[in-house]
């Protein structure tokens, strides 16, 4: 397993359409998949509205959630996985237009709420192909 | 989107390999993706031993956590999402061994530790295929 640093974990995260939203609900943790996109330096996902997760556009404190990717082949245990912490805010108005069509979200027409999250933490790992002492001595001759 | 019920939610869970924990880190929200299997009523994970999630096998009191697992088709938005949020324990002693050589974890020989989740509240939903009004009443004809 290696550490990705934070440039190359936000290349992973938009090279995929689907993560995990990670929040607090009624005192509980909760998690939930959904799709998202990276626009710029903001990591932007669609929700349905019954979950409460983010407060509305123009609030002048957002919520800290956690956002998760991976891609990992559980038959050889190879891939990768990505984790953002940040703050979260609801984006409204035309922007919310814009990302709701290129989401492609499941929630029925219209019913779904666009997050945005401004990543604080970024962290990220590779699995890599579990090598022998003697591969690996190999390798590096 | 229709619900899930919890025996129908656990029964999905347990037919694949990985999902992802749900804990606090420092008291910020953190996900990490793992290996699980469901044993009797029991979620079964490895974690790798650098990250403090569970109290020790004895300990009285356990800790809060999520555990979600899906299989969700990008392309056509299809599949399912099932979360446990339950009370985590690590095991230890011969029972962590049997489930650390069925759990096939990616950490290096020995490097990780077991955690029993007993869920609390198991939720879950299936994604069906989009209908328009038309076909909707096509189908109920």
């Amino acid at each position: 397993m290696v550490e990705l640093d934070p440039r190359e974990s936000m290349r992973l995260l938009g090279s995929v359409p689907l993560g995990r939203i990670v929040f607090t609900a009624r005192a509980l943790p909760a998690v939930r998949p959904v799709r998202h996109l990276v626009a710029g330096a903001h990591v932007i996902v669609a929700t349905d509205r019954g979950v409460a997760i983010a407060p509305a556009p123009r609030a002048e404190t957002g919520t800290v959630v956690a956002y998760q990717a991976d891609a990992i082949d559980p038959a050889c245990n190879l891939g990768w996985s990505v984790t953002v912490v940040g703050v979260a805010h609801q984006v409204g108005g035309p922007a919310a237009d814009v990302f709701r069509r290129e989401l492609h979200y499941w929630a029925d027409g219209g019913n779904d709420q666009i997050i945005s999250i401004s990543p604080g933490i970024v962290t990220g790992f590779r699995l890599l192909p579990a090598v022998t002492a003697g591969a690996r001595g190999q390798d590096q001759r």
